[in-house]
């Protein structure tokens, strides 16, 4: 039998909860937890991270956290504090009967409309089984409607912010297995490869590693910080820089990352082979759980 | 005191429900009603209307639960009962206080994961306060980044589709706000204007009433609808087509339409400003709120 996943509601996930009460604890996982009118759900109005847990230890806790208190700044979210967020996880992780492979949600929303106060939750559960992709998997390029200036441009468009209006990158999910493959890279109208809907992209040429810079609009991936920094230490070359599909295409590998699937290596873009290197996916793999 | 709000669950909304219940029944308004594993929570998945209700009556029943089924459509999501949820509708005005404006919510999500079953309900509550708005408004356009051609070039992008995923259409607010604004005019990147965060375009140019194509991308508009059907019956012309913002400055007058705030004109246009024709405002109000 699959262990119940566990849930910590987080009333102080942005300061001290004003009734005087805890600020987090732990909640009936399988009952309603929240209302109809909170904007979360009216209005996907919320950001989110999602950790992997590995053998019981979270992997990049403190970016993660780092980086949804910059999604909560984008969108005008009061400043979260950490701390009590970071006891929350380690609560929802200790709660939870020991796994291999735990997925861990956190989610601040901007809460029931007209109270102004976030809701939060940490939500823990066995992790999905992502082994398939480990292995390699097909990718199409979609088009994201966004130009890799929109940051400058447009920051109302929420470029690089983590919400939780994800209806496109679904919607985008669902398209790339109308087409035969396992998930999407998403490419700018100016032609650039950017992300995946919910990954980061990385590619090898020779000892170039190479990820697209944030200030394109992607999310600062936590899990190319990892292996860039893995990668530094061996002497090899690390780049933010704009890659073209066809760029990706003639590489030496490409990866699509990620906290809980860890490093899929692209098999095809587009049906076009792109050559896969099993040993180092694997180490990726490794490096990612915090196996290494 | 405000009367209370009424929520109305519908297990039905997809087909009956499979545990022989009750395809709809009224719940405990302010009780948490939806599990935080809910994909209307995690990934704004899920579509939704708003109707607007004038000394009890609902307007426009039909054609918002029409453009539900058409928005779950365009995101895969299962043939919507429409007697089903109509009859709930009618349940939830029924239920509530008579008050002069009430707002109807009709929300079906995609359901807890993992299970395929939408989640759906019905929402009224007293409608906003909105006649400031209905006096003049200020506008701002923003880039929508999204060219008029995106629903042949990209439909997983979702145009047209009224989403649970509003995160942007709620931050461009904002962004209006901060410029001195109290709305929004989205502009295509290829320059057209095409709607408002929640509202529909509708410009006069003289004895001509022209709207945003549907083609465009943007929600096939109910009350340009009952509006254009008025005009017509009195020869007026009536037309969609793209307009550029500037055609929208120099028009003879404009406004934002919507099922709850009804007709907002605009007295100003990224500061430039537009004739405003009280009569005819408040002749496009009685219209929408079935009142005429």
């Amino acid at each position: 039998m699959t262990p119940e996943p566990v849930l910590v509601l987080v009333p102080g996930a942005s300061g001290a909860p004003q009734d005087g009460s805890a600020p987090f604890h732990i909640a009936e996982e399988g009952a309603p937890q929240l209302l109809v009118t909170d904007l979360a759900v009216t209005r996907g109005d919320g950001v989110f991270e999602t950790i992997g847990v590995f053998d019981g230890a979270p992997v990049n806790v403190g970016p993660h956290l780092a980086r949804l208190n910059r999604s909560a700044g984008l969108v005008d979210l009061p400043e979260l504090d950490l701390d009590t967020l970071s006891a929350a996880v380690d609560a929802a992780i200790d709660a939870h009967d020991p796994v291999p492979e735990l997925t861990v949600r956190v989610i601040v929303t901007r809460g029931i409309e007209g109270t102004g106060t976030p809701t939060a939750w940490v939500h823990a559960r066995v992790a999905a089984d992502w082994s398939r992709y480990r292995e390699g998997m097909k990718v199409v390029t979609l088009d994201r409607g966004l130009a890799s200036t929109v940051v400058d441009t447009s920051p109302w468009l929420l470029p690089g912010a983590k919400t939780l209006s994800y209806a496109v990158n679904m919607a985008a999910t669902r398209e790339a297995v109308r087409r035969g493959a396992e998930d999407v890279l998403f490419v700018s109208t100016d032609g650039y490869a950017l992300e995946g809907p919910t990954s980061t992209l990385l590619v090898r040429h020779g000892d170039v590693f190479t990820t697209t810079p944030v200030s394109a609009g992607v999310l600062p991936g936590t899990s190319v910080a990892t292996i860039f920094a893995a990668l530094e230490k061996e002497g090899l070359s690390t780049r933010e820089e704009l890659l073209r599909p066809a760029q990706v295409v003639e590489s030496d590998g490409a990866w699509l990352l990620s906290s809980s699937r860890l490093a899929a290596p692209l098999t095809h873009l587009d049906e076009q082979p792109i050559p896969v290197d099993a040993q180092l996916s694997r180490r990726f793999v490794d490096l990612l759980s915090g196996r290494a």
